[in-house]
């Protein structure tokens, strides 16, 4: 059960059916979940904002950096030249380059590729490290491929899956979440996709209701270890460019916020938007020096920036509700939000409907 | 009564004396309100980060831009150098070049400044046009100077005050606001203060609670006109450097968008944020090419980040509680937030201690 | 005479018709020279992207911040929102906030804009205060406008007029300089114009020949005060977003550079890119939320890079050939480039044509 | 023999004893060349800013990205806390991830880092598969281990050597090239080292005479594919933060321009540019949450701007005159750079002392 099957609906807008990153259309997410003994607890996810060939046909692109304590890998060639050109795998720390090779190769033996040099390979990721062997580096460029391989549309799964195997959030288990907002027809009736994996800190609010301090569950110091991050992945079939992709991007941080995430010093925070709107797709060659894209206007981009606060901000409560409590690396053991005590707290804020 | 008042508590840090940006030792805050005739709802609000001659000493600076559709005056200086050598002064969009050119005269004729030839003034804006005649420019240089002079410590006035005069904030009044967090001695034990000028958008949450989706007040289609806005100032006694200023100042969106804010497209939201520390000041002139400053290393950051993100969701509301209603240009007319549906809400919720 | 009627080629593309910014179509440059008395050298230059409302018809625009020691306004608003929506003007440093408030009303008051309320006034600058008493500041609103209203098609001015009056560059007298290239037709044709306000120093190369170290002209210490800097517009009729603006604009530094510039501590180092192409426009308001641009691929921005880096060179050294001797504030004296020198130095090196 | 060596001067300050990175104390630099068979052509150059352990011993470091079309790894990490805490490492483009795997390998098995669980590898590189089979990516961790643990002080091998060993800069054979400039003790005596890996185009100037020019020997169409890029590495003993190290990063790029480079689109130009000096050592862990650097005031900035410039600009000839004709992937011919004929051009143009 997710959280708005209890009732509770986070903001204003309405989410598209799956309540997903898939409702944008053509978009798939495919998990490679890797637990193994008693200390292996990590995984990898991948998102393709279409099903063709990603470095033939990119799609512009813009990343935000929310706080750069972290080790995603293609944010300068995506800031220089708007666009992104591999499909997106998040994995934990240590694994970028693992995933980054792997990628990599799976573009350069894509049919057409035959002669490509470069590949601008985005890997985001997330310091799994205490529930999990982290300096194991146990993730396999096989284990990459599979994720890309088994990416699919429709339902996404969440929790304690892929690349969301071994995080933590707010002292909980966290894990992979997603949601989605669909505009409406007067705004253009866009749908804006979010994917998180969740693995941050911060004073936890559900809907606005402070469970964190009710709970006492949260550091007194603030003296957070450097293993915290949260990647936010936004998704949009707005036709949009660069620049406003990056200014839909910074909207995330701002859902972040809105489940008492601080942003703390040792975080990765990073946000990866991108635009699915086939009319913006950019080819890999051209005979035309001249590209013709309808892009929104500023002025229409109000009710996206509306749409991602929300849909972050329910993604990663989504993935706090789907995680499950793990034991892991030397026994670490962390649990799963107590959602009993939470849904109670919910109810008696007024916040899930009858 | 400020909101804290009525047993509100945001967020787990504690507040220092006056619940305000004076509470960082030796900053001060002037204003001047300019209430003319039935159109003209305008002023000006200063900031001093220390009662010397601020260009002789400069203090360590850093500027983030949340949403960088706004007229703030002094940016890139500040990027370059890492420091701020004027007070700093809020007014209105349109009154940004006058407060410029009085700073800019306040400076040149300071004692010991008689040869300085380069200042850079930092002016912060909001656009009060729709209460105010913000084409007739009725701010006036002696009305800036008048509010440095003004600037004294201690409690400092809220609401429709100094450049707070004629703003609206998520379609109520808003105004200046202001709030402060006390670190724990373990912590540093530093003070974070925060004052605001509100004039922006979204859908209110007061501590959570949803107020503008239960009273219906907001926009259905988020086409705000480019009049929205909000100046975040941020000092502290934490010896700080540049980057950690700036990161400091990215922290403040992360508390404007805990009361609803949602950065949109027309909004200028930037934020100042200043280190007061007497060790970290930088003298205009020295035989010494090199300084030797404490700074805080980047691990102790995180209890700052809390602090800024608390501190500043509370200025905004302060902001809003102090808000009175105000007809103005052409009979416009904007209401107070309706407090005692307001506090009935947040006692509904549980936010209110009894 | 301009260096290149001496027969000195900079770089391997043509310029245009005039040699000048005005070779980009329907781009327009006006000056006002202020000089008076014994201690009064300053002015305003104006540069009109296209002779239509620009507020109303915006042009994609993009500000490169070369190096941050200045006082140039609207660089935030045109970052976010990747816009100009007034004529770009240049002046002293001083006289900026004037010089906004000038354009500030002529667009206010222009046709159509009856109903503005917010401005973003791009204004440049240097400090002309060694031969001017920059600290009077007697630009008036007055000379702004008749700035904007004398800006014309055709031949432009360059040395000691409008901003350039009383500025210094590389010890000897500066002021402004204007170069174009037009691009051969299998790279689109287009034209790149460039306009500068030459204020900074370094070991001045004319042409790759040192003529600053065989001058023995410069510092030995570097030790420069913060009176330096370079203000560089850079139009083009090629179809432009704002991020390959802002990458174009990047490219006006590397021209500096080989003028023997070195971007000091003190100076102000910014470069303003234009789009003129008339498909680019962007109307302020439109019921259609979708625009559609042709824009140039990245890659074929190459061709743009180096026509812009070819101009700017060429621009600042017209603006070194055509500055003249001049005698400013408390007597203080610049003495012109030493012309004939320099000539048979670059006759010896090979670099004239017989 | 160096260009130098013929006499030939850059700039107006003084090289240090090697006219090396290397001059700068404590520095040490290795490689690992890979010539194989036909068709392998590559290499890995690593850069030790001190011989202890850099993880627990970080060093003040910031990158400047002059062109982001590439794949440097560890940006956004040292952008944020504004240190460096591995060996730099320089390769092909390809081989990025495997760089970055070796060096988090090394790092995590360093002594005192048994615990560390994160690591910000920066990986640098250029495009070599004209000459390579890059798409084969036959470097090795070993290789990356090896140019590690071959690091040394004194005098750089130049040219065809580790990642410079299949590079091409201006059309003609580049590589590794290095130099160095030593501050006049008035303006503190600091040395600046730079140590680069040409792989770019433009059109050649070799101390301002246009050879590229003469020769006609560059792009007419500056259609470039994307396999441009320069790696330019900044060490300097000047006790700096990491705002001062990214003004001093941009003006590597000055001295690029200086060479007739251009910054194409297809180049990937980057510089890190990092601060030796002792006392401005970040360790990993301190009791203590204050720190206390000395750091050169913005004042003090200029020489070492200039030093930078020259330092640069005499590093990318050099790479040039240390490079030899190579034959590599299916028969692919770079001539080297026609040494007499270009002596004999500077001699012409009065460059070189008799």
């Amino acid at each position: 059960n997710r959280l708005r099957d209890h009732g509770v609906e986070i903001g204003v807008l309405q989410p598209g059916q799956f309540n997903a990153l898939t409702d944008v259309p053509g978009v798939q997410v495919g998990h490679t979940t890797i637990i193994q003994g008693d200390d292996i607890r990590t995984g990898v996810t991948s998102i393709l904002p279409h099903s063709g060939n990603i470095f033939q046909e990119k799609v512009p692109a813009a990343i935000y950096v929310g706080n750069g304590f972290g080790k995603l890998a293609g944010y300068t060639q995506v800031k220089e030249l708007g666009n992104l050109e591999t499909p997106i795998v998040l994995t934990n720390t240590l694994s970028v380059p693992t995933a980054m090779n792997a990628v990599i190769g799976y573009t350069l033996h894509q049919p057409e590729n035959e002669n490509v040099r470069s590949v601008n390979a985005v890997i985001g990721e997330t310091n799994d490290g205490y529930l999990s062997d982290i300096r194991g580096r146990h993730v396999t460029e096989e284990h990459v491929l599979k994720a890309i391989k088994n990416a699919k549309s429709g339902p996404v799964t969440e929790g304690n899956v892929g690349a969301g195997t071994g995080t933590i959030c707010f002292g909980f288990k966290g894990g992979i979440g997603t949601s989605s907002r669909v505009l409406p027809k007067k705004s253009g009736g866009y749908t804006v996709g979010v994917l998180v994996q969740t693995n941050f800190g911060g004073v936890l609010q559900v809907a606005g209701v402070e469970v964190g301090k009710k709970l006492g569950h949260y550091s007194n110091s603030f003296k957070y270890s450097p293993d915290g991050s949260c990647m936010m992945v936004v998704l949009t079939d707005a036709p949009l460019d660069s620049r406003n992709l990056e200014r839909l991007a910074k909207r995330a941080m701002l859902g972040l916020s809105r489940t008492g995430g601080i942003a703390s010093n040792g975080s990765g925070d990073y946000v990866i938007a991108v635009s699915t709107a086939k009319a913006c797709r950019i080819p890999y060659q051209s005979d035309d020096p001249i590209q013709l894209h309808p892009t929104l206007r500023n002025g229409a981009m109000t009710p996206l920036f509306l749409a991602t606060i929300e849909a972050t901000e329910e993604a990663i409560l989504n993935s706090l509700f789907a995680g499950e409590t793990m034991i892991g690396r030397d026994g670490h053991k962390i649990e799963a939000l107590p959602k009993g005590k939470v849904l109670e707290m919910l109810k008696e804020a007024g916040k899930t409907t009858p």
